[in-house]
């Protein structure tokens, strides 16, 4: 059993639903993971994954064994068939199932080049984890993905749920490095699975993947798109189309109490880290409508679930 | 509860007989720390302190996760209202209430720049991870202190304690490099809460903030204030009043056996990292006089005393 | 008891049954370390020695506290009587003993700095470590020998050995890098103690050490070297007479089918991480002869059997 993206998981609902149970016991499955142990493999910086993760792991009794790769160990080869005579020292076809050899569970975090769509669309570093690591995998971020943070926003939706069925905007918002999509794509596709209308607003030229969108609305229209919004999901993303460029700064995308206007009951979200005053302001952050910092905290019920779920299956 | 200062302590000789009973009995108490976790955030690099608090909360049966802030994780942002569209991705009141989340009990190191003795002195840094976080914090060295090598030394002390009233001399030492005046001034203000005579010596110029010396005496004559000692404190210091310069690299105050002819039962102590024949001599650090693996091997006790209180009060 | 040469093995064969047993069976002394500490410090990057080495201690019960040194700590400084005005902020004298009070037995990875043959043969850095941690010690790859590598590295012939006395050759094989002869020496080492025929095959001028390869025959001729050979070990080394020198980068000594037409039931063996198509081929690597996995798998089992013995004598 892989998780890599909400294709692996037949009934979203009941996974929500038991992330939740185990957050109110969250030691209620401590004996499960006892002499399991978790390999998590970090191409790319983490604070939250990385905690959030052991915390889950630690709540059902495994072992972790934490990889900064590049920096404590080897730089991975990730091409069939290359000659190693440059900088990179292991191949993943060797370094892969040794990590296998040693954990019953692998996690790797593994974001785009942002210069080759093919490539990073492809997901062929994490496919080759997968493939070589002959071990459940679980992403904590892929190229294109980032399931366990989409199931945390899925399980923050959940507890603040109206009693009508709720409007969800993924809203664009400037930033000053050109982001993955992964989280925008991620979000999605889980939206797309649960029965909320799913509005997604940006300047035109950061269309999404529609692989990922689905029949979700795209309204270009920012003030139309908030209108009686339930949640407003801000996050910046780098164009997909022209792939990986910056193609707006506008500062009237960044989210602020003057937005809201027409959506009075919106609760804001943001999956961390954010750049305050730019992306969105203080006043929405420090605000009673954020929850971002309940998405953080949902993080470790989002990967015990998932955990959980992998380990009964071993 | 915080421990940030010895402020935070009402009775010193109690809680050093605490860490001595813990050190005859270190797993007394494994079953206080279960299901608790210690987090540890490192913004500067540790040996002792990581090793010895690690070993302590394990003695406890605490799980413990340690980040090494802007290396594994995110750069943190510190300033209120900051607009982020610089360098620093996450802002500290994102980033701590997520990590206090995950955690019961914060540990942070965060040394100070230097440059601004207000920013400095005012804590600003820890506070604000006091603040955000919103657990019982530990400070594991911030920009003005470093109470758990304080409790260490005074654990130390009263392990080697003469039959009569000690005297003990905080010694400023030359050093290569512009440091920290934390040690210096928490050693001191331990001193302050024991029943000692506290000399402290050094050059004109490194006067200490009379806010943690109290009532010591300084004796600039290095030689006069070594007479008759039972404790010589080395360390270095930068400048206080000239904030973060180095004034004096004078040689005759790297401590040697010659210096103590006059106090011939001294001990001499030192928090470690030591610059060996620029501080003080090899003879000094190798000699019957050194107390300074048995400082660095009370540092777990220290954090372990600490721990204790906190977790019993969880 | 430390572990860094075969010299520190009264019976091989004794050693290596008793890491299949643990194979058999991981978790059967699994109380054996309850309340022990493992400390680990890398001074250069590790993968299997890391992760095998912590696996192995989870399975005896331990726990583990491992320490990047120069990166999570300070800069080591190793000269005796240093007058430390430089970069190295702590010595090894102080050091040490700090990490020994912390833990019950230390294992240090310190490759050579391939400058001085002189230093690096005296294997000055473990030395020093052993001597001033005063716990037993564990080479986690040193200067001149990779202990826990050919312990695996026989475990896992032990588990293909023909019927017959096997032959064994150990292929100099090129690299871009100029690499240790570390685990060449280790690997020469403790075949002259097991029951094989013993063949070294390299370049003129890539010679090893006698003191490491006793009685092998060394033979030029890499082609009359394979010729019904059992196991082949491909490996890169630097030279040892020229010092830290690449004398060849000859690329018909990479280890192709092509080579092996001799030596039909040939297994083929390498450390990793491996320069695939520079030391040894794909085809290799991948193909049916390749024990490269399984080396690396058996690293847990002979950590562990190190471990064990070492902790039955604590």
């Amino acid at each position: 059993m892989n998780f890599t993206s909400v294709q692996d998981v037949q009934d979203v609902a009941a996974l929500i639903d038991e992330a939740i149970e185990l957050k109110n016991d969250p030691l209620a499955f401590r004996h499960l993971g006892r002499d399991k142990t978790l390999g998590l493999v970090f191409l790319n910086p983490s604070l939250r994954t990385r905690l959030s993760t052991q915390k889950a792991a630690s709540n059902l009794g495994m072992n972790v064994m934490a990889v900064n790769a590049d920096r404590d160990s080897w730089a991975i080869e990730f091409q069939d068939g290359a000659i190693m005579n440059g900088t990179t020292v292991e191949h993943i076809r060797d370094a892969a199932p040794v990590i296998g050899s040693y954990c019953d569970i692998i996690g790797v975090r593994c974001f785009p080049g942002l210069v080759s769509r093919e490539a990073d669309y492809d997901e062929h570093v994490m496919k080759q984890f997968i493939r070589w690591t002959g071990r459940p995998f679980l992403s904590l971020e892929s190229a294109t993905l980032h399931p366990l943070q989409s199931l945390a926003d899925c399980i923050t939706i959940a507890e603040h749920r109206p009693p009508h069925r709720p409007k969800v905007v993924l809203a664009w918002a400037p930033h000053v490095k050109a982001l993955p999509q992964a989280v925008a794509n991620s979000f999605s596709e889980w939206m797309c699975r649960l029965d909320v209308e799913f509005v997604i607003s940006h300047p035109p030229g950061y269309e999404l993947d529609p692989g990922y969108t689905g029949n979700a609305t795209v309204e270009y229209n920012y003030e139309k798109a908030l209108e009686g919004a339930d949640f407003v999901y801000v996050k910046n993303w780098s164009s997909y189309s022209d792939y990986g460029q910056i193609l707006s700064h506008d500062p009237s995308r960044m989210l602020t109490e003057k937005h809201l206007a027409g959506a009075p009951g919106a609760k804001v979200m943001h999956c961390l880290p954010v750049r305050r005053n730019v992306e969105l302001s203080d006043e929405i952050a420090d605000g009673p409508r954020s929850l971002l910092q309940l998405q953080a905290e949902n993080r470790v019920f989002a990967a015990q679930a998932v955990l959980k779920r992998i380990l009964q299956k071993l």
